[in-house]
């Protein structure tokens, strides 16, 4: 019969401290609808809009909207989490409670686990702004295009990398359990930046072999 | 007055339990001697031997003596570590006896904590061949060459970020005092994989501008 009521967080492991926890206002249909529904304008606007640019091809505008798309989501959402390490105190705050919600997947994002950190910070303060850069390099046809694209995909694999192997090998207790939290927010969520930065360093590779095996020949 | 004396380990923090600890059999000089010798010696032979390739010029030349350096480096020094989770109880090994001995930097390497083992993983398994790949694709030309020695160096980059950034933010409670242990083992080992990937990550990146940009003109 305490006095004062601390709200008990819903992560695992128990032994897990936050004090001061607040629960998340907002559900995760509603979080996960507005991040969906905020991106796919994203794309729809860039796609439209990058239309007027003649001389971008469509394999080009879909790069854009990615790039776009990920540097915000870095930039953003990302970025907010690296720099509010009490978010899980924030009451009615739509970017805490993204990560309110993460954290049920993988409860390291509100415990502050470094290996999180570290590649979070890098994804935020580095891969963010890169990305925007390479929108504005494809724009503009840069010949800087190309590599910067392929590091930036590179880098994020590397991410991907230390983030699904210090969560495999850190052990599951991490994780609530439940079909979804595993297939959707560790799986789905982080498989699509496994899928595209994969797909984008192969292109951007070939793009290079091209250009100096063109160089070669005269 | 126990029947069985256990070794204490040297690290902290001394809450660190590392059941049946060996104490190292060569000191810390002979193991820098060693290392150090070897590498030097890898580096002498590369720079004579690659004399012989008349179309080698002689940056070329050093990027073999860095590529074998840090493949072999990262197959044989880190795959050992990566793969023998119980080094620190191996008796009269000199593989063993280096960790056993940087660990008094950086006890994280006994404690196999999950950042480390994620960047070492990642640097063994993947890094190290694609050093030795690099080697060949200098000597035998291949137009891969740059964008291959980018990704290399952009990875080693990122390891080191996450290496520095978990040490840093995780506390210092894992080093023991003395100047030695942060300035010759964090500072200077580390070090070199910051300087040396610098500079070939910018060599390459010009390479490959300057191929983009050639063939912007033809």
């Amino acid at each position: 019969m305490m006095a004062q009521q601390q709200h008990a967080h819903p992560y695992v492991p128990r032994t897990l401290e936050l004090p001061g926890f607040v629960p998340p206002s907002f559900s995760s249909p509603f979080l996960f609808g507005v991040y969906g529904a905020a991106s796919l304008l994203l794309v729809v606007l860039t796609w439209s809009i990058s239309k007027r640019h003649a001389h971008l091809n469509k394999v080009e505008r879909l790069l854009l909207c990615w790039w776009w798309f990920t540097g915000l989501t870095h930039v953003i959402l990302e970025g907010y989490f690296v720099f509010t390490p009490d978010f899980y105190k924030k009451q009615s705050n739509f970017l805490a409670d993204v990560w309110k919600e993460y954290s049920k997947g993988d409860s390291r994002y509100a415990a502050r686990d470094m290996a999180v950190i570290s590649v979070e910070g890098i994804t935020a303060v580095l891969a963010g702004p890169a990305s925007l850069l390479a929108v504005y390099s494809i724009i503009a046809r840069r010949p800087y295009q190309h590599p910067l694209q392929l590091i930036i995909s590179v880098g994020q694999l590397y991410g991907d990398a230390v983030y699904f192997i210090t969560y495999f090998f850190g052990g599951t207790e991490h994780r609530l359990p439940g079909l979804t939290y595993f297939w959707l927010y560790i799986v789905f969520m982080n498989g699509i930046w496994v899928v595209i930065p994969s797909i984008i360093a192969i292109r951007s590779w070939n793009k290079i072999i091209h250009a100096f095996t063109k160089q070669k020949e005269t």
